[in-house]
């Protein structure tokens, strides 16, 4: 008997100094929680977790409250470039795509590149004509832009720096320094793990870098023998350290379970190299870690036959 | 006191069925020759690992023999896409440049990712102006092309298989069947651990293919606590598998030695996924390993004291 569960994230980082009505902060949990609820009646209905995980994702990437695709972050240059990238578990088959600004939602994109493609990571261009190319709808460039964002690139490009208060993103999180991605991990009833992660990477970012998010092993990896796993946070430090994969070596190699293996990740390891950020895993058992070192990461997760549950800070 | 040591591959492969000259096999072992003979040399003379096998790699790069730099393989498209990494063992501090077609030296583009950039891999045209914009000379699209990449892409894509006999090709490995990539890995005097590799991709590839070159973790590592790793070889099994990474958390976290590890990830994990190729490494005891499960690597090593060993063949 599997216990099949989906979790998700939209992000870590720090509390926001701004004041923030309750209404917003609702926004954000009830957001949260209706994509665990889809999550969770894929899985209940007999769908696998790859599915589980790509709906998940594309809803994530569809919600402008997050930075993946629609309301993704600008770059320096005032351009959007987005990474996505998918792993099943169960066939160690994986599709990422980095770099791409034509494509509604990047992670269908690595869907594809996973399911008709002998690559694993495909870039840029290439990246776009392959997605169009197996049926996914190019849009134009300014697609994904929100006013929100805009605002936000002109505040840290004009400083160089990130302003702490501003009334106009009264969030739970600080946007200006929240470590942005979205993810999610699942087990499915048949036992099968998978993981997804997908951002619009950092405000401001140099154009052409490419963080963990569509890596292998660094912002995303499964393997039905030791977990499904997606990463948020500091991405160089993510794929410095190898981060995902690392809590599957853990498993696999030195007997941890999947808490002792994420806590070292998340707690040692990445704050070793001055990194911070946090990340969602499920073993093959239905055991979860949602752990983080930063002061919040947009969360929640369901069990099949379980309550929604939805949180943002440390204890709530 | 440290056992100081390079070791060098110009890709795995399967055998030539051509017939090769005697004299066109001695270039390629005279090339193998020289280029560690130089890293032994900046070893020898107190110079760290990260200097010896940046050096190695520009070398490879620069000699057409190998598929990287000048003399890298054709895109589909009739294009050169470059990717190349480097990963300091005493930092964990990393560089990585993917999609590059106007840097002469991408291994040198990696390194100044890694030394003056918060970033760790940079794609495309953004990568190619923070190299230019570092004092790398960027050189027109055609630098990289010689006769016999241009005859090799005619007879892959006409064919849309690889050809085995021709005589224009004739060298130790078949060059439509080889791997192709390049590396370095070693250990200085001061214990220090480095890795780099580089590639010219694989010949008829789709535009904006990533494989593992350039990936941390996947086709190159390197970390005092356990080894340096550079692979060559099916790139996307190398990614799904982590291979570089997976050497140094098997040593980490599972006791074994370089040896185990190597061989456990070439002859178990690779072969698993339908994946071939090899790679080098050297742990902090200067302990080498050159596995590979294909017919043939291009490889050699030197210790700072000891004779240069080159070899094509599993023998020799």
């Amino acid at each position: 008997m599997t216990r099949a569960v989906i979790a998700i994230h939209g992000g870590a980082g720090a509390l926001s100094r701004s004041t923030m009505s309750a209404a917003r902060e609702q926004q954000y949990r009830q957001q949260l929680h209706d994509i665990v609820a889809a999550g969770q009646q894929i899985l209940a209905a007999g769908g696998s977790a790859l599915d589980a995980v790509t709906d998940a994702v594309r809803r994530l990437e569809a919600c402008p409250l997050f930075n993946a695709g629609r309301g993704a972050v600008f770059t320096h240059q005032g351009t959007h470039e987005l990474d996505a990238s998918i792993m099943d578990g169960r066939t160690l088959q994986a599709g990422a795509v980095a770099g791409v600004s034509h494509i509604e939602h990047p992670i269908l994109a690595a869907r594809k590149v996973l399911e008709a493609s002998p690559h694993v990571l495909l870039i840029g261009a290439g990246a776009e004509a392959f997605a169009v190319a197996q049926g996914l709808e190019p849009v134009a460039a300014d697609f994904f832009s929100t006013p929100e964002r805009l605002a936000q690139l002109l505040r840290v490009r004009d400083s160089n720096t990130t302003q702490l208060d501003h009334d106009a993103a009264a969030t739970p999180l600080d946007e200006d320094r929240k470590l942005g991605t979205v993810g999610a991990v699942a087990l499915d009833l048949h036992g099968n793990l998978a993981a997804a992660t997908s951002t619009g990477g950092m405000t401001n970012k140099q154009a052409g870098r490419v963080g963990d998010s569509p890596l292998i092993g660094a912002g995303c990896y499964a393997s039905n023998d030791s977990a499904a796993v997606s990463c948020t946070g500091t991405g160089e430090v993510f794929m410095r350290t190898l981060a995902a994969y690392d809590v599957a070596a853990q498993m696999k190699y030195a007997g941890r379970s999947l808490q002792q293996a994420t806590a070292s990740v998340i707690h040692d390891t990445i704050p070793e190299l001055e990194g911070s950020g946090g990340l969602i895993a499920v073993d093959a058992q239905g055991n979860l870690a949602l752990p983080f070192n930063s002061e919040g990461m947009y969360r929640g997760f369901a069990y099949v036959e379980g309550a929604v549950e939805v949180a943002i800070y440390r204890d709530s």
